[in-house]
């Protein structure tokens, strides 16, 4: 049995924290959070406090609060030598004072609010100073299901990098489709089937064997069509750099 | 029992030959092809040709050729007044000569050579002249399984232009995320589950409620250091060029 102290109240906090609980392999010694409405719900589930000085002892605390906050956090945890880890994305493992022991506990998923989230669908990147802590973050992922990976510092800041355009950039293209759609009474429901075999087609093969389409193609005809229907001269411009990306890529460009 | 003839051995026409063959509501009549060794290896399956000349009486002709032999092909055709129809998402019904009773059946999906489609996940996008024809459309639609969806010229093409941000383009964002990681030797295989999850949340919920990340936050920190981290110049104005449209969308931007 591994304890468990979980800092934040945020989407990834409280989904460990749900995943936590169904564990057999996690106890969770206690929640913290600033403001402790947030978690108030859960108090006839686990131990919740808002003061860190009631903080005991525990095999690991987690971190899992915005990235501004964490090196301050870390700071005035009023003990040291325990292994503290954070869960960010971009933030190098040397943002956490160095009192503790330091680990990276790198959740690489999408949370949100509502949906529930299994666990096995989130690789979790783990990175320490010291090499017997890895074990135990190991222990941890692994109890809930989670694949594994060890990552350093600049490759867990490259992954999050690229996450921001296999998620965010590409969601927000979802959402262009939907205005373009829409501006015809036409269906965005229709490219449902669309979106999913895409993202379906590079679980199998890389993207760039996966890639179609005019731009791919050169097919100027159809690329002008297409830039002569959109209204929005935002739209124009993602167009026509992801055509000349696409086109770069596959070396079928013209100019 | 309905007849179909086939006209053209893209993957289009190949897949919608596949599923033809496995309904037992359509008879394939012949298989034309202007090249007739691409379709030989099916001639134990359906009766193949390649000399127009030979086409037989059938209910339906549905012509699977690139967009720019269409309408050529369509005035070759050696009959008149029967039903004939294309499969391409941008161009007009008006394109097939005004000889043959005319309709689209737009398979609104990505085709590749090699993966297995179930055709349940293709919408197909329907269009007619005359009214009675779009029953027996419907009907082939049907026998393989497909969402039928009524769908005039001009939503056909916003369809098939937003078919490219979301199918095209998204995988671009992919490549992109795909060279980033391979940049400092980390595991594109890790963004997998994120990149399912992306697509699989926009089944329930809109692009719009789905958005997270840190344009949407205008996590400027963030988005400098970001910006800092990629080496390629086209993906700092991809970057920068998505951020803005995010920020625009959730009027987040500052400036």
């Amino acid at each position: 049995m591994i304890s468990v102290t979980l800092i934040g109240a945020g989407n990834v906090a409280t989904h460990l924290f749900k995943a936590f609980n169904k564990s057999n392999q996690i106890f969770v010694k206690q929640w913290f959070n600033r403001g402790i409405d947030s978690i108030s719900q859960y108090q006839n589930l686990v131990s919740i406090t808002d003061d860190l000085n009631t903080l005991e002892d525990a095999d690991v605390y987690i971190i899992a609060v915005s990235d501004n906050a964490i090196a301050n956090l870390s700071k005035v945890l009023p003990f040291k030598n325990k292994l503290v880890v954070h869960t960010s994305g971009s933030l190098n493992i040397h943002s956490l004072d160095k009192k503790h022991k330091r680990g990276v506990f790198y959740p690489l998923q999408s949370f949100s609010k509502t949906a529930e989230l299994n666990f096995k669908d989130v690789p979790i990147c783990i990175e320490t100073i010291d090499k017997s802590d890895y074990q135990i973050l190991k222990n941890i992922a692994k109890s809930i299901g989670s694949p594994v990976k060890k990552v350093n510092s600049d490759q867990r800041r490259v992954l999050h990098l690229a996450a921001v355009f296999v998620n965010n950039f590409t969601n927000q293209l979802y959402r262009i489709g939907h205005e373009i759609t829409e501006s015809e009474a036409a269906e965005f429901d229709l490219l449902k089937p669309l979106i999913l075999e895409t993202a379906k087609k590079v679980q199998e093969i890389s993207p760039y064997m996966a890639q179609t389409g005019p731009a791919k193609r050169n097919d100027t005809k159809t690329i002008a069509a297409h830039l002569k229907l959109l209204n929005k001269k935002q739209h124009k411009d993602i167009y026509k750099l992801l055509t000349k990306s696409i086109q770069d890529t596959h070396g079928t460009s013209t100019r």
